[in-house]
């Protein structure tokens, strides 16, 4: 239900946040930011929006007082934020009134450089950019800076949601077992995403046998059955909005041998990318690493995806362990490292752990057993 | 979990929702649209995202078949909706690979005016606008038209919503009294939401005494007192997608002489909303009978927000039951009618049904009894 029960830290961090966000939107030439609802304005001021269509977003930028535009039914809740705490200034509307007026007003011109956060939706990024006098980039460049790179506090967060989902990997062997279905199990597992320390639940993917080939198969009314490998990829968020994302494969009795051996291949492969972060590296490295393996045991055809994305206040983020992506990897960059082998009609499989880059390498912040686990 | 269970409708209304769209964009002058996840490509073909960052996005418009651009991961997915029953073309692409270069593919020119879905995210709604030779512009008036109007399907759909919801409120008096928290009433509620045939739990708001006052207010720690006046409003998607909202406000014990007054207002309030209902009236004239009842008793300035929203594939859409919307009102159309009042720091009360316009007025589509009820 609620996303985010209380402010998760002190209203220095949030007033630190907007500061940065100003000086990076300096340093790219940008004349202002509008961020709306998401895990940008999230991560800025703890600040959720309660609907799509009543526009909720903050305008900062270099040398200006920010405002936060907000609908006046949702303002008791924007003063519980930091937004309230920081007395940013309020610009607020009622059902009927323009807001995207209210968010012209606090720009510091109509003219300039203009960006806006990735997750805005068009509804409102068209009617903006219909009054505005620029065309409208994104702010991704500015506001992924902040949210990327971890400060200790929001490891500690992510380690939190690591080991409430690695609470729950512990007991899958308790709920998997042939002749129940997906659904049924995964009904079990959202029961104890949240029995662990989550606050929600933001995903359950049970794919087993023939589901599991699908990467982005989530549950259906299929019967497990004897000897069918299992994927089980779930994730939920901690009442401070940090969230976990964790895959095991298990098998429901013994596998055949081909699956033990490609299973094992897999669990060397998602270790050898483990083995390649440190900073330095960039993203592109690490997913070749685990992809060169699989790619030696002449299971490269079978790896459908990146190797990983980051994580935070929202589940996917930058960076994208992705070919082609050269960014390099700095400390405190959080992200999942999960590769996977899918056999279309048969099974498939995947492993994943959230890992943080440190100085020297990287920690992982999921630790329940990464071998394939016979359950039932 | 998971969002919609299977296709509701043969492919055929898919079909024709898809040529529908096509020619209101041509009586627009609109040359393509370009539909993203959300509430339009559910009901355009049955199609949900998996995820905010790799696109998919259908482009259709007069005089060209329709294409489907999708990450590589989701297409068997993406085959098990109308886009695969239809034959849909299908642009698919993998992690690295351009997928915007494939949307402006599927368009027969990148001039013209060119119309984007009110949920694409400005993620891609600039690298979209950065390589098409057009100021983009909102689908709203080409695409809100089909999914303002229900067809006796869709009214059967959220008539199935409507009863599940209905159940649940007739059991609210289980769980709801004095000692309790918020928090807890709201598990309770909302896991009676799936038990009485819901797929989902979109929302579950329990406002207790002055909690109430906040339209907004979702569910806390406070522990509800003998006395309360609570705002319970809470809804679900059925298995087909379509959704529930609807609203009662209890009193745990007896409420005071004033309380019991001002709420038998808002019920005739609520009532006279619904009275106005019909074909050719406008979505304003509706606010306003509510709004009139209200102000006649002298609470106009504790109603702090509009009568209703539309509500089908999404729990909020048009047409939104709003001052100054001038929108007149069709058979088919589906909405909330839903005046409340807030005394800050004391307590609040909504009541909400969803109503369906008919030929003559309007059909409500819920029916657990309005008045005041005491519980605990």
């Amino acid at each position: 239900m609620e996303r985010v029960s209380s402010l998760p830290f002190p209203a220095s961090v949030y007033a630190a946040r907007l500061e940065r966000a100003g000086a990076l939107a300096a340093e790219a030439g940008i004349d202002a930011v509008i961020v709306g609802p998401g895990p940008d304005l999230r991560y800025l001021l703890g600040v959720e929006g309660d609907t799509i269509e009543r526009l909720t977003a903050v305008v900062l930028g270099p040398g200006f007082e920010p405002t936060i535009v907000v609908p006046r039914m949702e303002l008791a809740k924007v003063r519980d934020t930091a937004a309230g705490e920081l007395g940013v200034r309020i610009a607020d509307w009622v059902d009927g009134e323009d807001p995207y007026a209210l968010v012209v007003g606090a720009l510091p011109a109509a003219g300039g450089r203009i960006a806006v956060s990735d997750a805005l939706p068009a509804l409102h990024v068209i009617p903006i950019g219909d009054r505005v006098d620029a065309r409208l980039e994104l702010a991704t460049p500015v506001l992924r800076e902040g949210r990327m790179i971890k400060d200790a506090d929001e490891v500690a967060e992510l380690r939190r949601a690591g080991d409430a989902i690695d609470a729950v990997h512990r007991r899958v062997a308790d709920w998997l077992r042939a002749g129940r279905t997906e659904r049924e199990v995964a009904a079990d597992i959202a029961e104890a995403i949240r029995a662990e320390g989550h606050e929600t639940v933001e995903f359950v993917i049970v794919g087993s046998g023939p589901n599991g080939a699908d990467p982005h198969h989530e549950v259906s009314d299929r019967v497990i059955e004897d000897g069918d490998v299992v994927v089980v990829d779930i994730g939920g968020a901690v009442p401070s909005g940090y969230n976990s994302d964790s895959t095991r494969t298990y098998v429901v009795g013994s596998p055949t041998a081909e699956q033990a051996e490609r299973i094992a291949v897999l669990v060397r492969a998602q270790q050898a990318a483990v083995d390649a972060v440190r900073p330095g590296v960039t993203a592109h490295e690490v997913d070749a690493a685990a992809r060169q393996v699989l790619a030696d045991a002449g299971l490269g055809e079978a790896f459908l995806h990146r190797t990983g994305h980051g994580i935070g206040v929202s589940v996917h983020e930058e960076p994208y362990i992705a070919p082609g992506n050269d960014l390099p990897l700095r400390e405190g960059m959080a992200f999942s490292i999960e590769p996977g082998i899918y056999f279309p009609g048969e099974w498939g499989a995947r492993i994943e752990d959230i890992v943080v880059v440190t100085a020297n390498g990287c920690v992982r912040l999921n630790n329940a057993p990464h071998a394939l686990a016979s359950v039932g």
